[in-house]
């Protein structure tokens, strides 16, 4: 019996990992984003609905989010840049990870920091020079994180974060993406 | 002599690129993003400050993010999911794309939509089955453009902005991803 509490319902997670090895059609979720220019390299992003469980599902309410480029740019600023998007995506997989497997080991977290930090050539998107790819160099995510656990452990709780992270995977292996005009 | 105007200033993104060609160091940029854990699989990540240009640079303001979870996962849903957040920078990313190139080429225009979809198999997170990867199966984009141009136009326009977009590179290709603790 364990008495920690970081807020994560483990139990509702195991018992879905039960139910849904006998039911993969449940687990077939699209996630939905819709997006609208604005002006310029600003536009702005809604996301609310999404389908899963077999069924089409909502947030409890919409969230939009502005992406533009910074001023260095030449343009004006009005949100994020696109691929900082990537950025916030990992931070919060990564972080959501830990919680949920330190709630899963019993080991009461206090506090979880990250910083994530993203090189990027620009020459590749400018079209400066062909052998320079268009995305990330590299990224690098630091955790600072005080628990009830030791330095092994907690390391262990971020290695295993990483092993089951949806957007780790996803910057880390190619998936595939079409894109068409309708 | 054009009369086009999508708010976007290619001409300064044209000196930019002549520029960095000779200065390569300076298109060495670093996105940053630094994250709280609140409760529960719920983050907070804040980003505004970036390097490059060879110096530390500032968005004119922070923005901030909340990740979660939704009911369905037995979470508190006080925010998007961290995976939904690649769906915005894929949109992002690609409509300013999509505005550089039509300025540039002498395109006017009027509206850019874009519904962004990624399948999800949610037994790789769970760790239902081994054989699940735990990001996207794949991502869907369709726009809808309504521009002064020709229905070939606007597909060669869509394709140059994935031709160029640094988050459709991140997401079809991989990125090393490093993660340590403190």
């Amino acid at each position: 019996m364990t008495t920690v509490e970081n807020g994560v319902n483990v139990q509702a997670l195991l018992e879905a990992r039960t139910a849904l090895q006998g039911a993969p059609e449940a687990a077939q979720f699209t996630w939905r984003a819709t997006s609208k220019w604005d002006h310029g390299v600003h536009s702005t992003t809604r996301v609310q609905q999404f389908f899963g469980l077999g069924a089409e599902q909502s947030h409890k309410s919409e969230s939009v989010f502005d992406a533009d480029h910074p001023a260095v740019f030449a343009a004006e600023d009005n949100g994020i840049t696109p691929i900082e998007y990537l950025l916030v995506g990992l931070a919060g997989c990564l972080t959501a990870g830990v919680a949920s497997v330190a709630q899963n080991r019993g080991i009461q977290l206090r506090s979880v920091d990250a910083v994530v930090e993203g090189k990027h050539d620009i020459r590749g998107i400018l079209g400066a020079d062909p052998d320079v790819r268009n995305g990330f160099n590299d990224i690098k995510v630091t955790f600072s994180i005080d628990a009830d656990a030791s330095k092994e452990e907690i390391e262990a709780l971020v290695a295993q974060s990483q092993k089951r992270s949806a957007v780790f995977d996803a910057l880390t292996n190619p998936t595939d993406v079409t894109v068409e005009v309708a």
